[in-house]
């Protein structure tokens, strides 16, 4: 009984692989029942056992791939070991990394949405907005904690999502970077983009104040000499 | 003669509206060429006076879309007036604006790419490839002007790709901020994100040198009074 579910979830699992695989490369609509039992190397009534019909197997894609990223959203909210920063740059490299282990996936997701019976797109919808709903939640906390700049957090979480979803649009496995070099970069991009500035403060105590200081007498000094050679009258800087 | 070749432009521009619409929003499979002729309130048989079938209006959808944003980047590349980070700038906000007034085109060519006949999809990959070129191009011309950091020049034009073409997700018209404010806060975003450290040295010349070393001594009091608190034997700051 034990080894009878265990193969079923085997088999759900494959099943869902494929799908997706096949949704995404010739379109939902255009996927028959019969092309995923050939591709599962089953018949048709065999397929039965497992699902009644495409529409249930793109709910569960569906339900699969959102809920995933409001997972990653929930644990990183729930951190109370890490600051406001940290836990949204903890987020976005998650959702970064499991949108380049799940492009066809997403892309997937994305392109059924006209096909998507009533009930599923609703559930889509209300994933959707889940997700912005909890990254725009730790955009503004580490807003308010005054780790990030006090820009419009819906938008700040909207272009943080864009850059991170359209992983899903081009990373190929095998041809570009490791997934955790690509969220690195992107990552670094977002949280800078947002930040607070950088490189000023950065780093706490008086040796690091210190060090900018003679960084801006340097600066101060190179920008004197710009001002005062732009002077017909000037003198040339000393040494 | 002219009045019909003005009329026929009319009508073309407004059949590639009708059928960007249907296509996104009951998906290109399933939109009927009567479908398209029914939303256009003329007969099927006056409909092929204009086009022979549905693909040759995917098609046409196709090229005018990623055509805009090449264009864009291509008008942006030839900037002399502006420098190289300007025209990054400058390319990145139209696009965002772009795909802010065509989300409806641009989430249906993204999503019909199954369903596109061989010769249109390559066509459509070419002008991506020639998209990421292009603007791989200009982030790589303002880091070696310096005025990016070195991070590697790909992944940070598809981030940036990312969140300006995530608008087309999201954005919509007379509920979201003006396009132009979304514009304003994803560019300033991205650049930042992308940029040398930000807040340092933007502003040239002696009065903002001396206002970042004012700031800078401001600071490091801050600092000071901090590690001299911390210590058991510290004297508490003067005043």
């Amino acid at each position: 009984m034990a080894r009878q579910q265990t193969r079923r979830r085997l088999v759900s699992t494959e099943l869902l692989e494929h799908s997706a695989r096949l949704f995404a490369d010739q379109g939902y609509a255009n996927t028959s029942f019969q092309d995923i039992a050939d591709s599962m190397g089953i018949s048709r009534p065999a397929l039965y056992n497992y699902v009644n019909n495409k529409e249930e197997l793109l709910a569960a894609l569906v339900r699969d791939v959102l809920e995933r990223v409001v997972q990653i959203l929930e644990r990183a909210t729930a951190r109370a070991d890490l600051d406001e920063e940290q836990r949204l740059e903890l987020a976005l490299r998650e959702i970064v990394a499991n949108n380049a282990r799940n492009t066809t996936r997403f892309r997937l997701l994305d392109r059924s949405e006209p096909d998507l019976p009533d009930d599923i797109a609703e559930m889509h919808r209300a994933a959707r907005r889940r997700v912005l709903s909890l990254l725009t939640q730790l955009v503004t906390d580490a807003q308010e904690a005054g780790r990030l700049r006090p820009l419009p957090a819906r938008t700040v979480a909207l272009g943080m999502l864009g850059a991170a979803n359209w992983v899903a649009w081009w990373y190929r496995h095998g041809v570009d970077d490791d997934a955790e070099d690509v969220a690195d970069v992107l990552v670094e991009m977002m949280m800078r983009g947002a930040g607070r500035d950088q490189g000023r403060h950065v780093h706490s105590g008086p040796w690091a104040a210190l060090a900018l200081l003679k960084e801006d007498v340097t600066h101060l000094e190179s920008a004197l000499t710009t001002a005062l050679e732009a002077r017909p009258d000037a003198e040339p800087p000393p040494g």
